[in-house]
């Protein structure tokens, strides 16, 4: 599964990056907010931490771990790569097209579909306005997951189109109030996206206007048509509408088979974004999203760096991984570890098997030599349970001949095989 | 890099095994002496830690370290996979192979060679006490160092022997004291270990009777034969002896062109080890040990499984990253991340350009397209900048004639190629 995301990542130009696992805990709190804060795993200092506590200090534990540790571990990989680039911002060539795989920790209470523990695959381009840059995602996401035999819809939306939307209801300035609530359309319904927004101080005249607008129904290019008429007054909303244009005009000039839906209701979290925004459902296999990004226009302007936009993406493998396992998804042979066994008769037989699973082994065959001259029924029951699908015996006879006796494990068939043709014969 | 080592590592019939960056403090403190307690990275545990510290508490950071931190990250692949088998005892097949590369932290000063986060690549027979363990690893040293290119030393020695030459000087009860002044041999010099064993309480005619085994030389043989004679009157010693004669005898019957060393004074620090211990060098670079291992009685013990002998050794990546680096040894292709880059014109040559790009990212060739119709000098001068070996020129005359005009950037030269012809000619 990481094979094939790298390979994706790889045939689209994207060099690889890994950071440290601990970042300085400076960098990372406050970039996720306050629940973010309290997810990060923080690093205890070294050495005489206690000393320095003053017993005052004990009532207040948020305060006190920023004193006792001064790294973190990392939280997703974005905020590592804004990092990254501003200090090497001498180095780096921009527009600079990374993709990096690594875990990412988060101290959160683990149930189905969320761990402490995860790897993200993230590709992201940084010094480029460029709309490129997101259909360069789209077709990535198309990529990745037709190969890895996945049903997904990607879900696209923009920011830009979000705060439109504010301002033709007449709230500009609630736009993050207003994205948080239609961000829980799908879990919990209209009426109670109402009603949150009623309570986040929005008029009940301005959630009348917004309803018909999330309940666009019809194709991709009938959506946004309406919609344009609707947030005609919006300079940012047409803008936003004609970034989401473009990108879809790249798509279709390339062709896609991938399932691509504009969904005005997605807001996505992190309050980075600024244009375009996306999201993949498996169609299949209920899971919540197991990908998404979008584009920022200054992830780096808090570290001092402003003005390097980029558009960037995450898949979620460890979901990725349960949607595939829970369809049955990873090929037969994925199990296989060792693809030959040897039996080990001992003596003279164990000494002339042995150069002969050093060629197997030198022809890229996973082999193995069984460790002693075990009973023969001892050999062949660790080779049934761990699914190994050869078994070459090499006994008396099989010295004499100059010919081993290779047994397919699944049918029970065996075949002689002279010794100098193994290698050939199982690198086919 | 760590795709060559893979590679071998699956050869040889080994499982990939991946476990989680933390792990609970109380699996990792004790395991690597005092110095490794203080070494090791613990977490802060999450919540309201301060309110359970009694002022009292502050006096002493080591324990109240343990109170406030339930978790701490691995310092090494070896006691994760001890805990892995005791927990999964029920699911391992044994005799266990799995080979495992994952990050591990360590609290030290960084300096040359010794990093706080650097990767282990380890493989490990658990469940057999079979010498054909030590002997695949000795082929695993060799494949793994002939496909990086690295010229090695392994040396070997065993510590039955070594109790062995502790019996024979009288002080079998002083074995860690000899092995811990003796390993520090190529360091210090001969007259400094003797001083050094005579501080640790070894008489001088034991110290005398040491010294010409250290100093034995010779061939393998050689050494092991006059050693032989020496501690003649050691059962553990001689069964130490027969070991490794054993392990040379199945090098020395599959072939080999690896530089092995027996060398008595190898002693190596931890405590674990109960047969062969391996160490590598680089022979042109000098870092200390790029790898080393050994054969473990009783791993699992302290995890409440007994008897279950193992074998392994650890490769260091980012030591063999240095030594590579250092030698030049990297190809140069390594750094290339992108092969073709796609000029690009804008308009009508841009919409013609994006299905040639995808057809070569499908075909697998690293490809980009440069993100906006940039100055022609702005868009070679990043080719250039990136090392792309390739840059294709889709202009409207190139589209006019079906035909892409592709610059090799090394020599310059320029060729014409059709547009379906595009893919077959970069993957090749």
């Amino acid at each position: 599964m990481f094979d094939t995301i790298k390979d994706v990542f790889k045939a689209y130009g994207y060099a690889p990056l890994e950071t440290p696992a601990m970042e300085n805990l400076s960098t990372l709190m406050g970039k996720y907010g306050e629940e973010g804060d309290k997810l990060l795993f923080k690093i205890l200092n070294s050495g005489d931490f206690a000393a320095d506590i003053n017993p005052a200090e004990l009532d207040n534990s948020a305060r006190l771990a920023t004193k006792v540790c001064e790294k973190g571990l990392r939280y997703d990989l974005t905020v590592p790569l804004a990092r990254y680039v501003v200090q090497h911002q001498g180095e780096v060539v921009f527009p600079f097209r990374r993709y990096q795989i690594q875990p990412v920790w988060r101290a959160d209470r683990p149930q189905k579909g969320r761990y402490r523990e995860f790897y993200q695959c993230d590709v992201d381009v940084i010094g480029s306005r460029s709309l490129l840059g997101e259909f360069e995602l789209v077709k990535i996401v198309e990529s990745v997951f037709s190969r890895l035999g996945i049903n997904v819809t990607l879900k696209m939306n923009n920011r830009k189109i979000l705060f439109g939307i504010a301002e033709t209801i007449g709230h500009a300035d609630k736009m993050i109030d207003i994205t948080v609530a239609i961000d829980k359309l799908d879990k919990i319904g209209m009426d109670n996206v109402a009603a949150e927004l009623s309570a986040r101080g929005i008029d009940a005249k301005a959630v009348a206007k917004l309803k018909p607008i999330l309940e666009l129904s019809g194709s991709n290019e009938q959506k946004l048509s309406v919609l344009k008429s609707i947030i005609i007054g919006s300079e940012t909303g047409l803008k936003g509408i004609a970034e989401m244009e473009t990108v879809l005009s790249y798509v279709g000039n390339a062709g896609t088979n991938l399932d691509i839906e504009i969904d005005l209701s997605l807001a996505r979290g992190l309050n980075y974004y600024t244009g375009a925004i996306f999201e993949v459902k498996a169609k299949d296999f209920a899971i919540g999203s197991i990908c998404g990004g979008g584009r920022y226009d200054d992830l780096t302007g808090i570290f001092g760096m402003p003005d390097m936009s980029g558009v960037g993406i995450s898949f979620g493998a460890d979901r990725i991984y349960d949607v595939m396992l829970g369809l049955n998804l990873f090929p037969e042979e994925a199990n296989i570890t060792t693809k030959a066994m040897f039996v080990n008769f001992g003596g003279r037989e164990e000494a002339a098997t042995l150069p002969l699973v050093q060629q197997l082994r030198d022809a890229g065959v996973p082999t193995e030599i069984y460790p002693d001259a075990a009973k023969m029924k001892k050999q062949m029951d660790y080779a049934n349970k761990k699914d190994i699908p050869y078994v070459i015996i090499i006994g008396e006879n099989e010295l004499a001949a100059g010919e081993a006796t290779v047994k397919d494990m699944r049918s029970g068939e065996q075949l002689a095989v002279a010794f100098g043709e193994l290698p050939k014969h199982f690198s086919m």
